[in-house]
């Protein structure tokens, strides 16, 4: 279906494991899985802005009840968190899945994508903005992501900055300055001159580049936003978060309360971040009466996977196969038994259910990339052996049963 | 949204540990994973049948395109098949996730549920049927599901015994034979009457309760189907696969073209079945115009896992936490030297994000089940190490570095 895909093994295999692997990081990290339905009703996704119903998934069931696909894992959690008031808090969850979002198909654009998330809900720490990051930090190095930094701005810092200088239409000018990177700042200071903007401008060109501690806040907003950068980049380096500051990050003005993070592999800025996120403080309000803040930072995995396979970080395989056996018809019963044995033995084994030749069934192997095949035949049966190929050097050798299995755990210890 | 549910720690936990068994064990028999959409075209979704319209999700999208909700993984297996004519066979897929039916929200139904399956495509042989049955009861043994039984029948031995007598209405006879076990041989016998079907009952009593030797077949489809049965029975006992054959399992008679499986518990036969498949050697012909036969088994994860939890066999937990780190906030970045150990080690670990006093942060640890609480103040820091309370038994020792880590590696060998 357009804007759909299919991961077929010789991808799917490798994407399987990375996202074992960030889970495993997040469980590590004391976060704990949470599972929401893909399909929420139209009413709680359209909670934080009627606005985005052109950009998602919004359908009449036949009941005539107006529900949708969910587009992101946040609202469903303030969701959860707003239905279960006695969920202690503070709520450490992720929560690894597909979101959908009605994008116009192109190039590199998916409607229904992988994102894996990390929440902290009920603290107003930035000590919890830095466990989420940390968490997915961690994870993006255990999946060997190359070089990479966490850009990190404050919400409360542009806020306070254009409270002080009577700049309103705040998402409009920073719409703009968001495109600082691709176009740069003269074709940002013509659009913001477009806009009727400019004037604004040499303000915040005169913060840009600059320590946080050498900007002086104008107002205590500004102050409240400078305290939390500062703390936040004192934990990090506790957390060996590579963190930047960039007052030009705008991501999720119109979400996000205080501290905002995106995240960028370098040299590749130009397929943009491969994770982000940021504290939210209002959103559970909004569904939940209740004031909760909340912090979360988020892993786009398709993104992600894709950078790994271009920097060749991820292997391509056809099949999960460790081991095919090879068999003639006649000794099917001794092969199903080498068979069981391998299986048991945590070998990933499969075995021939084409009746084919056993030429035939060493092409498959090969043509699979099976590393190893054991060949059970007649002479094999009546030796209690079996003969295997490794199929990379062509070097073939027969073992007993108890030897191939010491045989094999050494060649994949590394892969348990 | 009704009839979909969240899926709090409490249980997610326990339902992810269960699914990533099932997705080991799927692998160790040799099948690699594919991923489709959530979202595929009406047409695709109702080739085989029109009529599932109104029990699966269907709507149009902004485009005015009709989509729907996949309603299992074969549909979409047998598209992914008909579109990348190259892909090797046999193919051997897994697939786990989510599937979406329209059904009339009850107890215990739901329109969102997660199904695990393998599928062989390429094979006519019953080997391929026996490959996949074995990997399911395998995945159901490795999640210890107790005392249970694969239900065989064979859709050509009930397709020639009903073309012998005559029978026309195969599938609305069998409807009312599925009824046997809970309302009784007599009642289904009044409802076949009330259906004027009656006259083919005896005949059909006659040959339940039957060994599949002890069938004699009226015509070549049931001869057919005898073999292929006896043949699976044959292969099932060297897979270990505890099979029984009983000629009333109606399952998919729409669906599947030969052996056809259902897995029931013993004494829970009353919940349904909690694995199923068979054969279905005609569906991808209707999508691609190749024949293409295919064959495969199907765990219900949800109806499995109510299953477990009513049998004791899944502990609930609130938190995958393994270890808290209560700490006073003048040691924190001590504390934190100590949170990155543990979570370098792999032990899972939190941190107080609450700014709680110790007595608060303890008090949480313990309503949480978290069963370690490493405790850091300022005396802790000065002699560089951490003071342990195990929960349980109370026991409180003041440990270094070094000895904690080997003590929880103790502690949590087997968790690992």
């Amino acid at each position: 279906m357009r804007g759909t895909r299919d991961f077929l093994p010789e991808t799917e295999i490798a994407r399987r494991e990375i996202v074992r692997k960030i889970e495993d990081t997040f469980m590590e990290f004391g976060f704990s899985p949470l599972d929401t339905p893909a399909l929420e009703t139209a009413e709680v996704l359209l909670k934080k802005s009627e606005s985005i119903r052109d950009e998602i998934y919004i359908f009449h069931d036949k009941g005539g009840r107006e529900i949708g696909l969910r587009f992101d894992h946040t609202v469903p959690l303030a969701r959860v968190i707003a239905e279960n008031p006695t969920i202690p808090l503070p709520f450490r969850r992720y929560a690894i899945g597909k979101v959908w979002r009605y994008d116009r198909p192109q190039a590199g654009r998916y409607r229904e994508f992988t994102q894996a998330d990390v929440d902290i809900v009920g603290s107003p720490d930035v000590l919890a903005d830095v466990e989420c990051v940390a968490a997915g930090v961690e994870a993006l190095r255990n999946v060997s992501t190359p070089d990479f930094r966490v850009v990190v701005n404050n919400r409360k810092l542009v806020y306070g900055w254009a409270e002080k200088v009577g700049l309103r239409k705040v998402e409009e000018f920073m719409r703009s300055v968001d495109k600082w990177f691709k176009i740069g700042e003269d074709s940002v200071r013509r659009e913001l001159r477009e806009k009727g903007l400019e004037e604004y401008f040499d303000s915040f060109v005169n913060l840009v580049d600059r320590d946080i501690s050498d900007i002086e806040p104008f107002n205590e907003k500004m102050e409240e936003g400078l305290r939390e950068l500062l703390l936040f980049f004192e934990y990090a380096e506790s957390y060996d978060v590579p963190a930047v500051f960039d007052i030009r990050l705008v991501r999720g003005l119109d979400y996000y309360t205080g501290n905002v993070f995106e995240t960028f592999v370098r040299g590749e800025e130009g397929i943009g971040s491969i994770a982000s996120g940021g504290r939210y403080d209002e959103l559970i309000r909004l569904l939940s009466g209740r004031d909760i803040p909340a912090t979360g930072y988020s892993i786009g995995v398709d993104r992600l996977f894709a950078l790994l396979e271009e920097k060749g970080v991820v292997k391509r395989r056809k099949t999960v196969t460790e081991v095919f056996v090879a068999h003639t018809e006649e000794v099917l019963p001794y092969a199903l038994d080498v068979l069981k044995l391998l299986r048991r033995s945590g070998i990933r084994s499969e075995i021939d259910v084409m009746n084919r030749t056993l030429r035939k069934q060493l092409e498959y192997a090969s043509r699979m990339g099976i590393p190893v095949v054991v060949i059970v035949g007649p002479r094999e049966m009546e030796r209690g052996t079996v003969t295997v190929k490794f199929m990379d050097s062509g070097d073939q050798v027969e073992l007993t049963l108890e030897s191939l299995l010491r045989e094999l755990r050494r060649e994949y210890k590394d892969s348990a």
